[in-house]
């Protein structure tokens, strides 16, 4: 019997299944048919053919509805609790390739409500400056500016919280308790958040004054929100917003999920290329315990944190990719090597992107909702 | 043993046990030594002599505070779910006299938010507008327009949400469901929404960035709210608010509590002498069934509504009032006279004040907090 596993919108522990989550939340696996539906588009991101981005709530009649000309809103988000590493920029580099796919418009929340109230220590001012920060990275990743608007729940509040009122009152403590696993103890802001998770979702048809798609990429651990989303939409008189979920970004060490409670373990984007090959120098592989007998029998890419980094990231080229992964179990490439040429691809992917980030100073204080001062 | 009665921010039903609802919520009684004290500040007012502002918290520090030059500010609010009716203006008129004996700022919230929470029918257009009708009433008593400010919780939020969300992750919901009697069916945003009540109570030391005492004075069925605020209050660095609690002012019918839900035994500060005179003429009195009945046994004012009504608001010289209740006792002034006399007294009130409403209009728009626009 596999390990227990937990995976909640805060936490995840354990060796996730991806499978029994699935079947657990009641999505829809992303199959052949979807993929190829998807391909008519443009050419499908390695994430959705690698099986990263698995799992999803109505795509089919969200393309439908695209096909009719009825075009969706794309809507992420980022709980700003501190910098941002690969784990967060994984989902956002896909909802890139979607908003450049599908030519729509994006709505990206930082809910710094969400991680005062769920961090123990954090304080407001620690989230919205942390937002700011985040935002550098998200906008460094080359969403259009005039097509992406970012909201941050603190400075948008006035918009939110009419919409925030309309869903709570369809929302029992009851089902918070059931979707989220509060009990007693739970402080009443955190039972209240999830309503703010949910405007975004019908931000675009309040705006519009008719119903519009939404379709939301994100990780897999956000469906319990918007399965509370899901429910109340048609009482509101909004359409379901369509789900497209991705699994966790593994850490270094062989952990399901990136986190920063293992800081070396973690790649933030702010790293120095000496820190990300102090950090990469350090990760779990599926390597043996010497030269000789990894020559010998081969390495297990299927274990190995450097190998999923390329997987998930750093090598979207898939002949490429399965012959690091042949080499590797036929013991013709060592551990060493392979954690050298990731560290390369990452600094060099982090050497740009740090440069973007610089320039994003400039445009962060014009892609805000509603005009809002950072 | 006493009648079972339930009073709580949303519900007051029963013949009210003043008395045991102070044990209940454990606030201390107005004695004589606190009116002794309110005396040094000027004449006290009926509502206090008479024992309608009968309960409080902590009022003698406050006014320690306030005689070493310490002033607090004043707040008091309004959950506009309907048009005012004179059960609404009797506290408020209470403010004006400590507004004007103490001379201290005030702040009035109207608390659009809870009543779309909290009443299934009414949606947020509904309470916003409501609250501008209000909020002409609470205008017209002479609060000093460059004292005080009107708070509406949907065009604030942005000031408010921040202190909220700090209250709120010092709330379980075990603290709520306790307090307010809450169970599995209360929606996520009545929980939710006690955050918002405390907000003003804190805000001045906010603004100021120093430790402002604050007085509430309103009906006791808000104790619920602000045994939290008072709780969360050391916690955050605030000093715990003061509580000057008055009785619900009753209704025609004879009810305890004034309330929109019997409409013929409100008065609203609308009504026309016509309508005012319709509704008082069906009053529930303290007389007998017959004129030579009455003339011979006396009437019983202690039971009587007309009577209650000067009690409360409309007969502020106590001889005068002595005199009447007198009067009825020994059958010397039957019920068609008294009704009479609180029909002219009513209508001379409201004809000055419907006259000040109208004025209202023009300053209506100066008052509001942080300058929002109605």
């Amino acid at each position: 019997m596999a390990e227990e596993f937990k995976v909640t919108p805060w936490e995840v522990t354990g060796d996730i299944d991806y499978d029994r989550l699935q079947q657990q939340f009641g999505t829809t696996p992303v199959d052949d048919a979807l993929i190829a539906r998807l391909a008519k588009y443009g050419d499908v991101h390695p994430m959705v053919r690698r099986g990263i981005f698995y799992s999803h709530r109505d795509m089919v009649p969200l393309l439908d509805q695209y096909d009719k000309g009825n075009r969706f809103v794309l809507y992420t988000g980022r709980g700003p609790s501190g910098n941002t590493h690969l784990g967060h920029m994984m989902p956002w580099i896909f909802n890139k390739w979607v908003q450049d796919t599908f030519g729509v418009e994006m709505l990206f929340q930082m809910t710094d409500d969400e991680k005062f109230l769920f961090k123990e220590k954090l304080d407001l001012e620690d989230t919205s400056s942390m937002a700011y920060e985040n935002a550098l990275d998200f906008i460094a990743l080359g969403f259009d500016p005039k097509k992406t608007r970012i909201i941050l729940n603190t400075k948008n509040i006035d918009k939110l919280y009419p919409i925030a009122l309309r869903i709570s009152k369809r929302v029992t403590f009851s089902t918070a308790r059931a979707v989220f696993g509060f009990d007693d103890s739970t402080h009443i802001g955190q039972i209240f958040y999830t309503t703010l998770q949910s405007v975004p979702a019908f931000l675009p048809s309040v705006e519009a004054g008719r119903q519009v798609p939404v379709l939301i990429p994100c990780g897999i651990d956000q469906d319990p929100h918007f399965r509370v989303t899901r429910d109340v939409a048609p009482g509101m008189g909004f359409p379901k917003p369509s789900l497209f979920y991705c699994k966790m970004f593994p850490g270094l060490s062989g952990a399901d999920k990136m986190s920063s409670s293992d800081e070396n373990a973690t790649i933030y984007t702010t790293d120095t290329p000496k820190a990300v090959k102090k950090k990469v120098g350090r990760a779990f592989t599926g390597g043996c315990v010497s030269v000789e007998e990894q020559r010998q029998k081969g390495g297990n890419p299927e274990v190995c944190a450097v190998f999923k980094y390329n997987y998930y990231l750093f090598e979207s080229d898939d002949a490429k990719l399965n012959e690091l992964a042949e080499k590797c179990r036929k013991g013709e490439i060592l551990c060493g090597e392979c954690k050298m040429c990731l560290t390369e691809k990452i600094n060099v992917f982090l050497e740009e992107h740090q440069d973007k980030r610089e320039k994003a100073k400039d445009v962060v204080g014009s892609m805000t909702y509603d005009g809002f001062e950072w």
